[in-house]
């Protein structure tokens, strides 16, 4: 287990989508955060106090989190160097990046040296099943999405949130390194070896009788020539019965590619509806979520009101304006009665 | 680099499909197999000389091939004991299964005991990159299928064969087991990190302006639950000019899932067309690849016409009958000449 609180790790990063380990930490678990370290050069910042590794451990930091996603995942030689400063300090350190921190001798030496855990949470477990397309009992939800890092472990996260306070049960299921660190357990799917993408979906979403929901956050996208099997397998895999379009609507091309452009969400729906199919044939579209922490509250409210009525579906900024919305056409589609009446057609 | 000849482990099986590595080697690498090692209860033949591992060491084997593809790919117990008097009889071993010969401590022992080596064919190189979508020259052609197993390295090699007996450059990129032992290269895309899929694929097909064909051996299928994500980043990575449609007429349903019907050639052909499209916005069909083994040779050849007249492209058995009509095709639509028509459009 990582021991808390944490302080996180912003480094040298100037990059706001690259911190969104940290930040998703710092904003879904506040009571675990201490501070964070940034160098002079990092012009951002979580709002936590900036600290030293020194002073993070008299605040009571157990662990360094690096909480910074580079595509990639290359450990460079600044985050090497701070990281033994930080077990020279007394913390432990997490990390979710594809280069592993027990492959790094000299993070190795000085752990061992010091006596600190260090943690890759991007290692899978080794007893990954092959996925099986098998019906499974159940009610669960992904998150979709344009391209990647446009909010789908935000909405999933605020839908677990709203829904639990209107009295349903739903349990986040994490799929990325962040959503690990915050749900506690998961499944890095993209360190996942390719054959077992949806055996491991089944593995972390697996029936259940309790007329409960799994919320399981989306990775990737179909659209983004990257990572786009990733998705596949994990939409064959989740076995949802509801579907919610995640979008970035200031996003100008592909993450990483300049020289792919961002589908349309109307297309993008179809296509992960169409997917969907292959594992559930009655999967349906119950929202769209967009990231508008971007636009003016005025623009953000006429965005989600020109998409909604674009597609037919309830949208909203779940992080700034609430997911009441698509709670609402959850249990319209989905309430024990509709269920019945669906049944019986 | 494995030491040739080798000797091909049946062991218990019954299953055709499960030994096509086996059938593979014996197929495409005749002069370097001198015989198959299979048990009393194994009801298959490969048409070589049945050995033991003494008569094959005497016979020249350096190597034993555990030739046997099992979903899972687990070792089982009868396995390894084989295994480990093939190494005390004086054989390497060789296995493309997902469990690693080399994770079983009673082989790397005997291994270490006997000074035998150990190869372990699906594990991919540690350099993979993240693919990146951008276009890049050179001809490309992919096999697709309706499911797993259905002939796509066989219909892929048989490409290879035919197009250089018509003068044409064209190399076999392996994806693999069978096609790594065969072409002595590739990527085992089955085992390779689900984020790296597309870029592992662009690594083995890089840039050409030879004029030369990239023959790409296809993976899974878009419609099989288990695997369809790394059939996704397959096409993506490939951006295949040319598609070739794989299908097992015989086939009741999706191999290992009795609960999934097969898909229909159309269908299945629009879906990749589809896929590929995102990074291959002009890729084409051209042609169809039937495994006829289970048929009469009347059957054979009226499906293969009934099948070109449905979906306007040539279709062959590979195997059985050759692969002129999809070369014709091929030539018809990427011959400089015809390339510089479309450009010239």
């Amino acid at each position: 287990m990582i021991r808390s609180p944490y302080l996180l790790y912003l480094g040298h990063s100037n990059d706001e989508v690259g911190i969104k380990t940290s930040r998703g930490l710092a904003v879904f678990r506040p009571e675990a955060c201490v501070g964070e370290f940034r160098h002079d050069d990092c012009g951002l910042t979580l709002d936590l106090p900036r600290m030293t590794f020194a002073e993070a451990v008299a605040a009571g930091a157990k662990t360094l989190v690096l909480g910074i996603a580079n595509a990639g995942g290359k450990l460079g030689d600044d985050l090497v160097r701070d990281a033994i400063a930080a077990i020279e300090a007394g913390l432990d350190v997490a990390s979710g990046l594809h280069n592993r921190l027990r492959d790094e001798p000299s993070l190795v030496a000085a752990a061992a040296r010091h006596g600190r855990l260090l943690h890759d949470v991007r290692d899978p477990r080794p007893d990954l099943p092959i996925g099986t397309g098998k019906p499974r009992a159940g009610l669960r939800l992904l998150t979709v999405g344009t391209d990647c890092s446009v909010g789908k472990m935000y909405a999933t996260l605020c839908l677990e949130r709203g829904m639990r306070a209107r009295g349903l049960t739903a349990d986040f299921r994490a799929t990325g390194q962040t959503g690990i660190l915050i749900a506690g357990s998961g499944v890095p799917l993209d360190a996942v070896v390719a054959d077992f993408i949806s055996g491991a979906i089944e593995q972390i979403s697996p029936a259940r009788d309790d007329d409960g929901w799994d919320l399981i956050e989306g990775q990737g996208s179909l659209f983004h020539p990257s990572f786009a099997g990733v998705s596949t397998g994990l939409l064959h895999g989740a076995q949802a019965d509801a579907l919610v379009l995640c979008h970035d609507p200031v996003r100008e091309h592909m993450r990483g590619l300049p020289h792919y452009a961002m589908p349309g969400l109307a297309e993008t729906l179809e296509a992960n509806l169409r997917v969907a199919r292959l594992t559930s044939p009655d999967v349906r579209a119950v929202g769209v979520a967009l990231n508008t922490s971007k636009l003016t509250t005025a623009q953000a409210e006429r965005l989600c009101a020109d998409t909604s009525d674009a597609l037919g579906l309830p949208c909203t900024d779940p992080f700034a304006m609430g997911v009441d919305p698509i709670i609402d056409r959850i249990i319209a589609c989905f309430a024990p009665s509709s269920r019945v009446a669906t049944l019986t057609h």
